[in-house]
């Protein structure tokens, strides 16, 4: 174990996992709040639950194809809880920002937050704001918490066979902000968007669900394996991904498994009620697709033109400030 | 206005003040939450109020006497839900990491989150962890969102002649930063505590309540005055200040009705109520103490020896990133 933080530890995949478990070992506490290894936390109250997560947001560059910082911010906290099952209520909004920052350039980000939240009726319920002296931050960091009601939290047992949907084409998150990086010029945008309506209309089928954003759906099923004592296997072919995405990826040596997507959910639904999920999702996406199942080893396999090969949870630097 | 964020938006003074209402200005949207003014926004929900605040600390230095920006990260958020009425049920956690921060220093400051909540039974819920490259942020910007349960908001209410009372010295934290910051030796350490259990012993008698952060008693007062359309005259002699920490403030041309405590609140109650509520929170804290009343004109007016003045809302530099 390193002494000092890495671009490793905030990159969303191994190292992370790691260092966030060193916290979390310091912090262990009596808590009636479960979900500590999920995308938010959720605790009962009377006859429903009440859901809380949080997200900062340090995205670079601060405006990218299909969306901005403050759009991410707003999509990644309701997504956070939506994937648990959860209605979000409120947001909260903070803002830490560079001393000489244009005033423009602002109101723009919060201009996309109020319009992803106006979609979703979700309200930014409280705020705060700090100024830090330039060249002591990035320009701006958003953090977004949230909370949300919910009936029901998505965490019913998963067996093999089982299958895995994935709600749209992924990786189109982290190729945009990697094109406005590097100054491609390509056609990718950005998927931000909040993914409340689409999981709302499965929710009966939905055993679990994640969203892909830091590490990819490599991350989100090697996390959801070693949550769940199981494996995965998905099938290569069947994975929705635009081919301008995938070539980016390849450029720049990198698996679009790894890449984040922010408007795209992965859930899990039994067998009996995959087509169904997936035919409803369609509506939505006509990407949306069924990419493999559940199985009873402890790996997640990918089954490829070549055969099959693990699917590992990602590690090193991957792409840093991605949201 | 300017077109570009300056230090003095960060401060917690008048220009904070114009910042946010620029930025709530965009954000106006239909909402079930209430207190969009106050510390933390409120919502009924069934018989109870949901209570949600967030902040980010950016304070420099990380360490200081008496404490830690991970302390004052913790009882800041409480303290911000028990100004309202509320007992803290969880905090979300989430660190913005320079990389190449040392892991010692960050174990230190999760430590001391942890003692701050388990002496309250507050739980971290949940939390997030991101890193920024060597040099796009200085070392470490903590935010923690909070979730309360209110049975009643303090929100009653005020008249002439009902009683502010301070529950102890002032202006320490400031004072403590600072002394760190130029490197001054002096006994002034953080006041930064919870102040739930001080709230709780009198919490019949309070009708609002804040805690004097950013912008100090000064900032809290004139915030109070606007939002309850009255004035306060205060007096002077009676504001419990130790010595050091107004030493401290002549030296740097400060005043220290501008500077922040963490572990301190002002509150109105009646003037039936006032000499009992003082003598139950003087069990807690022996300098706390009634230190002037409401009135009917919209200023904040202080008696000193040589009679009396304005004390305005901050403006301009103050002390930045105190907290």
């Amino acid at each position: 174990m390193t002494d000092k933080i890495s671009m490793f530890h905030g990159a969303g995949g191994r190292e992370s996992e790691e260092l966030v478990k060193e916290i979390m070992n310091i912090l262990r506490n009596v808590s009636a709040w479960n979900g500590s290894n999920d995308d938010s936390a959720y605790m009962k109250l009377g006859n429903n639950y009440i859901v809380f997560t949080t997200d900062s947001f340090v995205a670079s560059p601060l405006f990218f194809p299909g969306g901005n910082i403050g759009k991410i911010a707003a999509c990644g906290t309701m997504n956070d809880l939506a994937v648990m099952g959860a209605t979000p209520v409120g947001l909260s909004l903070s803002l830490v920002i560079e001393e000489g920052f244009p005033k423009e350039s602002l109101k723009k980000i919060i201009h996309s937050i109020n319009t992803t939240c106006k979609s979703e009726n979700t309200p930014v319920a409280t705020g705060d704001t700090k100024v830090m002296e330039k060249g002591k931050i990035d320009k701006l960091i958003i953090n977004t918490s949230g909370i949300g009601i919910a009936k029901k939290i998505f965490n019913k047992k998963i067996y093999a066979k089982d299958k895995i949907i994935v709600s749209g084409t992924i990786a189109e998150h982290g190729a945009a902000i990697l094109t406005e990086r590097f100054g491609y010029k390509t056609n990718i945008k950005s998927d931000a968007k909040p993914i409340l309506k689409e999981i709302t209309a499965i929710k009966e089928f939905i055993k679990q669900a994640r969203d892909p954003t830091r590490g990819g759906i490599a991350a989100t099923l090697n996390e959801l394996a070693k949550k769940n004592n199981c494996g995965f296997v998905i099938d290569e072919e069947k994975i929705p991904i635009k081919k301008e995405a995938k070539k980016i990826c390849e450029i720049l040596g990198l698996s679009p498994y790894d890449i984040a997507s922010e408007g795209r959910f992965i859930c899990i639904v039994s067998e009996k009620d995959a087509i169904n999920a997936e035919k409803i999702l369609q509506k939505f996406n006509l990407d949306a697709k069924i990419i493999g199942e559940v199985t009873n080893t402890k790996t997640v396999i990918i089954k490829t033109k070549f055969g099959e090969r693990i699917l590992p949870m990602p590690s090193g630097n991957l792409v840093p400030r991605i949201c």
